[in-house]
């Protein structure tokens, strides 16, 4: 008999290793491990539920699925689940699990006990802090034994914009060499920057479509991300250069708009119950096309709300059918990732990772199994986590050699002057001009404004050890409380740090206390740090347990409630009064963005840049 | 602007080429080279009827579809089809093209018009000629402008069984450097023999598990071929080994079974309307899991029933929805095979492979268009087709350096017997044991007795010039009227020369007017040879428009129908009286088969063997 590998990383050569043992165990001619008999079972394929099955489990994969008593060979271990009913494994088509804020060894740990079993991973914010490890960083957890797949596909935004720099630069030779490197790799995620797809003159132009080309070499999926795009030329444009889904649509319109182009059409929760029911009011009956996905949620959401399972509950509750909404987050999306041969189904060949269900159309997740043995009971995860000893090149990623100062932050007036011109954004301010305001002059220095809800953003570079720092004024956000300060080494999707305060003295002081804890969160009030958040992974993610995250989280809220925040509407839905916690995504350079601060690069030496032209304007004058 | 590529042969970096200028031409911002504006368009991503939408097409691609008048760009050229409905090129998902007996270019002329544009070519009967140039010939034809899209899947079946040689041998590396050579090649086909794949003991068991290891490595689709396949076990033990699809059912019961186990269903015609009735009956409503296929139809069989719309119809006809059973000859394919990017929907990016039909629940027909432009009216092909000088590769394959001789054919008794026990094969004969007779011996040979149905069966060796030769005794097929006798050069699999006769010297004849010919049939009736049909490329089709080859099909069965054949049932429910043009697959090794007749081998040196165990026996004892 052929030795098995461990069957934890996908390889061409294990495969075949493992499957001829699987074929043996089918025809009972070799022993099972394990047979876990179902009170039903939801054969994604046909869409039909099958009564009182078996499923023959060898190793972490499936040997065979039929009725009860009909498999002929020899198991260790019988399990009955009468009373429950068996579905595939949940993936996620396109997850950043950067925005759990939990390595992937913890994220497992969230998200099964929720039925998540796979996760196809757009690395782009692991990637644009260190590249070149990505795959090692989230392979390794796999590695180590943990459940959960994790499948990789290196963002084509490292950097997003050629505005950006530090952390990984992806081309066409990285993909190719990512791709080659694992069939753990699916393809490309998520082309965002569509104005440099279609603009021969966008300084990313080549570097991405070399990333597309090298991805097409290797059978690849292209993955998109249409932000922004309703028109039918843009969608079409988008369909043509070879992007091949979409997660930012929604209405109902523009979900039809897009996939009649083709894509693959992945929504996401914010709107589904619009999404779903506009859908169905137009018609549509086969959702082959369709799965739901998760985007970004951070681990406290995830522990109040669930994971996939509460996008499911939203389909259904919206009116679709169980079963169809089940396909959407199990075959659909295998089959769109081309994953098929490992997950999405429970049939033989994949991996055995079922979720029971105690009630269908409520989501009710009472046991989840994975790689063929239980790791979830009633929400509990039972496996132990990995003690991962991360490398530095993941722990020590805020590079800034120096105590920052209230003069990093400083913005000088021209001689003379008693007020000056200033450029202002705000966040989610998607216009294709910047605002402009006359703000006084103090001390030599441009000033806040607080009366007209105008305070300082910053952006610290983390990469090249010196602090670069690009600062202006914004407008709607930040501390109006004096002395006052919010840094965050999340900073989408390049990740420096971004700071707002009321004085330039609480922003260098949020700033170091986040480079002495290497990433997270620093909350300075009225000149005392009062609340850090560490993620000392890359400076997004802890590898410690969701409840000890979300302890600190709250208590960060905490303090940021006795803080008075500025405010006013934007152009993005989910822009909320209170602590700008959002303001983690207000510093995206994909589009829609046009005007955006980046930390002083090349291209934009003061990091004030429109994205969508190339131009640069100075932020006083 | 960048000059854009033939778009003949898909590679990567064409791919980007071509697609960075579609997306110009979709937003308008280049002009495109026509519109072809329609009275509606099927969206199988939706399933939805589309009213009145225009197509906006650039070089052979689509660039934009969209209502029409919504595109906002020039064109060089309109065509308006107000009263047609638009769907996409139809393609084939499991085809031998050899079948039709036709090379690739003239193919495309009697396809194209049923609404054929692009086919997954499980090339194993051309590989066993000419392995090392499969992917030269499969590609070659649209090199030079044909616009069928042909995706070459080498066979994995390069011998059928270790008992066969000549001609192609396939292995890992051999299967490694046909996906890394084009794009094109979407996978294997079809792992037909699983005995082998579970049997460690088979000495075809490493080849095959090479095969699919490369194709794994690839990201490639290995196809499978469960003929015979009913019970559970086996089933899962062949979706296990990570077998993808399967054409071989027969019963709504088996579709069932084998869906269930994760399989992709290619139903092909034969039994069609059962199985779509029985799908429907047992509430089966979700189709994506499945495609229609031809798998193997003779020119003369299309030019009268018709190609992919002729097996589409079958189901409407069962009771499908047309708009399903067009999915399943479109975009379901192209997903299974991972083809999305370029066929299987009318979208941008894709090829401009456009069917018009003036009645769709009849799929008729009315115009195609392939490759941006009109192809096909009334069911007449438009292109020129290439004329193309073939290599001796391809000319040369019947390598007989000899004259055969009765001789060659004789059976020799024992000294001194009267009469000898022989083992006896009919066509189809899939039981575990041959059949045994006695036979008289007449001037030392051992001699046929037509008065029991018992004949002459011979497979002479093409490939090595020698003509090695295997002979024995045949039940229920072959001519009762002396002296004649049929030989043919399309043996499935491995296509040495069969020959059936009622006397040798009438067999030596046929096999040296064969060779004489290069390939195809001969028949000689009574000593004369009165019909030849040529195959004189790989000695399995001809280079010739399907009517001429019709022609000389039509003569050879009408010379055919002067003879008395022997007869009587089979397992196969394909195996008819009079002239028996079957005799074709009836040299098949793959399961279920167990005793067959090969070109003698070093396995089996007589060239009788049971390719299910390895056994050989005497022909006669």
């Amino acid at each position: 008999m052929l030795n098995t590998p461990d069957d934890l990383l996908i390889s061409a050569a294990d495969e075949t290793l493992i499957r001829r043992k699987l074929t043996l165990v089918a025809l009972g001619k070799a022993p099972a491990d394990r047979v876990l008999r179902v009170g039903r079972l939801l054969d994604v394929h046909s869409r039909l539920w099958l009564k009182d099955q078996e499923i023959v489990i060898f190793g972490r994969r499936i040997a065979y699925v039929g009725p009860a008593g009909s498999w002929p060979g020899e198991a260790a271990e019988r399990v009955h689940e009468p009373g429950l009913s068996a579905v595939p494994g949940f993936g996620e088509a396109h997850k950043h699990i950067e925005s759990s804020h939990l390595t992937p060894e913890w994220e497992a740990a969230l998200v099964l006990p929720h039925g998540t079993t796979w996760t196809c991973e757009a690395s782009h914010e692991f990637s644009n802090v260190a590249g070149p490890q990505t795959l090692d960083f989230w392979l390794e957890p796999r590695r180590r034994g943990s459940p959960l797949k994790i499948f990789p596909l290196p963002g084509s935004a490292v950097p997003p914009t050629a505005y950006e720099w530090g952390g990984g630069h992806f081309g066409h030779d990285e993909q190719q060499s990512f791709m080659a490197a694992s069939l753990m790799v699916a393809g490309l995620d998520e082309v965002m920057d569509w104005p440099a797809v279609w603009n021969p003159d966008n300084p990313s132009h080549e570097r991405l479509w070399g990333m597309i080309e090298a991805t097409f070499a290797a059978r690849g999926v292209v993955e998109g991300h249409a932000a922004g795009i309703r028109d039918l030329p843009s969608i079409s444009a988008f369909a043509a250069a070879g992007l091949a889904s979409d997660h930012e649509a929604w209405t109902a319109e523009e979900v039809l708009d897009k996939l009649r182009a083709g894509l693959f059409m992945e929504l996401r929760p914010h709107s589904l119950p619009d999404m779903v029911k506009g859908l169905m009011a137009a018609g549509l009956s086969d959702w082959s096309q369709f799965a739901i996905v998760t985007d970004d949620r951070s681990a406290s959401d995830t522990l109040r709300l669930g994971a996939t399972n509460h996008n499911v509950r939203l389909a259904i509750a919206a009116g679709l059918a169980p079963e169809i909404a089940i396909q959407m987050v199990t075959i659909n999306p295998a089959r769109h990732m081309r994953l098929t041969p490992w997950v999405g189904s429970i049939a033989p060949g994949r991996y055995a990772d079922i979720v029971l269900l105690s009630d269908v159309p409520g989501v009710v997740v009472e046991k989840v199994w994975a790689d063929g043995r239980p790791v979830a009971e009633n929400g509990r995860y039972l496996p132990e986590v990995p003690a991962i000893d991360w490398p530095d090149w993941a722990t020590r990623t805020v590079n800034i050699k120096r105590k920052m100062t209230a003069e990093d932050f400083a913005i000088p007036a021209a001689p003379g002057r008693a007020s000056m011109q200033a450029a202002i954004l705000r966040p989610f301010h998607w216009a294709d001009d910047f605002i402009t305001m006359e703000l006084p002059v103090k001390e030599g220095l441009v000033a806040r404004d607080p009366d007209r809800n105008v305070t300082k953003f910053a952006i610290v570079d983390r990469f090249s050890g010196e602090g670069r720092t690009s600062k202006m004024f914004w407008l709607g956000t930040g501390p109006r409380t004096p002395d006052t300060a919010l840094a965050c080494s999340m900073g989408h999707d390049k990740h420096n740090i971004w700071v707002v305060g009321s004085s330039d003295a609480a922003m260098a002081e949020a700033v170091n206390a986040l480079t002495a804890i290497q990433g997270g969160w620093a909350l300075v009030r009225e000149g005392k740090l009062v609340a850090t958040v560490r993620y000392e992974i890359a400076g997004l993610m802890t590898k410690r347990p969701p409840e000890a995250l979300d302890a600190e989280m709250k208590a960060l809220y905490a303090e940021g409630e006795k803080i008075e925040w500025m405010f006013e509407p934007t152009f993005s839905p989910r822009w909320f009064p209170g602590f700008p916690e959002r303001l983690a995504f207000a510093t995206l350079t994909c589009a829609p963005w046009r005007w955006v601060l980046v930390a002083p690069s090349p291209l934009a030496p003061e990091g004030f840049v429109n994205v969508a032209t190339g131009e640069t304007h100075k932020v006083v004058w």
